[in-house]
């Protein structure tokens, strides 16, 4: 057989394309994703047919895999989301969206008769999953910081049936922690016994256990399900996340799947074992450690940022715990060069670690002048 | 901040995992993934944030991503497929299950009291994306070549309600391919006016396109929507595939989400453009020339696979225009090793371009000494 190669003109087109990218990279403020990336040491794996098919846990036929990594990121979330070592089930998914899919799946297959409860400043994948997932569902107003409006839900909360609730923990846009502990009695004072809680930590489920007096959302909390993005905090060249349950919500969806010599409790059945890699050396290189440091500097960076806007002066404000700096729209040559992230009158700068202050400065500068 | 590096132990796991994988590389004889990758020129896309978010087609805030690519790799498909220019929508998805739920998606969107139709030997996928969108399903036999049967197909065929289908072009363990004009006529002669056909052609649809004489099952036979993967016989580290639909049945679930300033149709929404990459490369570095290269090449390997068989002996068979041979179950040493699929007394050999006929010798020696 021939070898074949790229032409030339190709060849070019992929290099004008990286040469492109890197440069949009250096002008990335709206997006939480870490652009600090270092990865060069896996390029041998993308030459190979890697597919980490079925439940992680259980060994597959196929083996070109890299599924007890997996567990090893898994068990690595787990531990910070404190749920105890035998009771959770989970996997590494295409990101935010395959996580909450996930996790509000269980929840419609435990309460097959409930309504899906969201805010409406929840991120745009939960509508679409409710969508999916035919669930009845019911939108809950939001305070102007972008947490659930727990009046409004309390009004809202139908007392016959179950509720499957979304709640975010760092909404998409302005960073609000929806407050769990209010849910929960709210939930106690309707009489609502039947709830399924899948919580939505896409961003700041790896930055708040980090942080001193942080709300903790996590499995102590009669949570059923939690996601936490893997592109995000700990960033990845791929859209990635993971998603974890309680293994006993887990078991009636576990199917023993022949074909692949194992069982499957996923969404994706084939799936991506090179983003394992790539979170798993995340946390290797970071460990706990670096990550709480990681963390300290976002924050700092974020009150940088926060007192860059006051002294222009732009209209800017955060949440508690957030990294993410909620401003005045910009015009729109500055919401395309920055890559900002809208929703009406507001944009939002989100402080992630490859953000140095000389970013901030630039960004500061620019829109000082457009004033 | 501090320098972060992986500590030799990790670094050594990682190479050492690297040398497990590629050994078992080697005996990789059971499932479609062609595993004749050279992707190294992509490495520094490893170090990009790269993501799709959204609809490949129109432009988003997020910079850093590859959607210009995505769009040639999706009309790269379209022309395969015979659909006209400006008649589709699609995007990369990660893999066969996305592309199947959102291929039946559209379809209960059209037809929200639709029953899904689907035959016993489909890819289990297809059992998991009628339970999340919560269709009502009618599992139809299979004929000993793992065809629909069509017989039963007609028994089952409810005549009052709109049909959703599932039809297999190749099935996973024979690669048996539905016959679609009898399908149609099936519909037609029950009268059943309201349908919705999505094609899993997950390995065949880059084949059937170069074999002479081969059924096309493409959107020239009233097909709705189409599933095609990428890692399978262009082969990618990372599972992806592609879905094309016609554009009318997406503009129901189009959805403009200012967050990302874009619209956004697809069940992801982040999206993996690293994958585009790959697939984008494949193509042009192949070219049609090439993939019917590759083709003949599989079909011829496949014959030559059938005549070892038949030399051992060793019971085996395939069906026609396949490149799956289907042998009497070896015992499970053999299974493990060359990572066979199995199903009750039956395994299979797929025979993608890594396959050489030194594989194939290899494994017709052990399989001879195991008798």
């Amino acid at each position: 057989m021939r070898q074949y190669k790229l032409d030339e003109k190709d060849r070019q087109k992929l290099d004008a394309l990286y040469l492109d990218l890197k440069e949009k990279s250096k002008t990335f403020l709206g997006y939480p994703t870490n652009a600090n990336l270092d990865n060069q040491i896996l390029s041998p794996f993308l030459d190979l047919a890697i597919n980490n098919v079925g439940d992680p846990y259980a060994k597959s036929n196929y083996a070109v895999n890299t599924s007890d990594l997996e567990c090893e990121v898994l068990d690595f979330f787990a531990s910070l989301l404190k749920i105890p070592k035998d009771a959770y089930w989970g996997y590494v998914t295409n990101g935010g969206t395959e996580s909450n899919l996930y996790g509000l799946y269980l929840g419609r297959e435990k309460y097959p008769s409930g309504i899906l409860y969201y805010s409406e400043e929840t991120h745009y994948s939960v509508h679409k999953v409710g969508k999916l997932l035919n669930l009845e569902t019911v939108v809950i107003k939001s305070l102007p910081n972008g947490e659930m409006d727990y009046e409004d839900f309390k009004q809202k909360l139908v007392k016959e049936r179950p509720a499957i609730l979304n709640i975010n923990v760092g909404t998409t846009m302005k960073g609000a922690i929806s407050n769990i502990d209010t849910i929960h009695a709210i939930l106690k004072e309707k009489n609502v016994k039947d709830f399924y809680i899948h919580a939505d930590e896409a961003l700041f489920g790896l930055m708040l256990p980090f942080m001193e007096g942080a709300p903790q959302v996590n499995f102590e909390k009669s949570i059923d399900s939690i996601a936490i993005s893997g592109h995000k905090f700990l960033g990845a060249p791929i859209p990635c996340g993971i998603v974890l349950c309680k293994k006993s919500a887990v078991d009636p969806i576990r199917r023993q799947i022949e074909y692949i010599g194992s069982h499957d409790a996923t969404i994706s059945g084939s799936r991506d074992g090179l983003s394992v890699l790539i979170l798993w050396m995340a946390i290797k290189k970071y460990g706990r450690e670096g990550i709480s440091e990681l963390v300290n500097y976002c924050m700092k960076t974020t009150d940088y940022a926060l007192q860059k806007m006051q002294e222009i002066p732009w209209n800017s404000w955060k949440n508690p715990f957030s990294n993410i700096v909620v401003i005045d729209r910009p015009n729109d040559a500055l919401i395309k060069k920055w890559q900002l992230a809208t929703e009406g009158k507001i944009a939002h700068l989100v402080i992630m670690p490859h953000i140095h202050r000389d970013v901030i400065d630039n960004f500061a500068f620019e829109l000082k002048q457009s004033k």
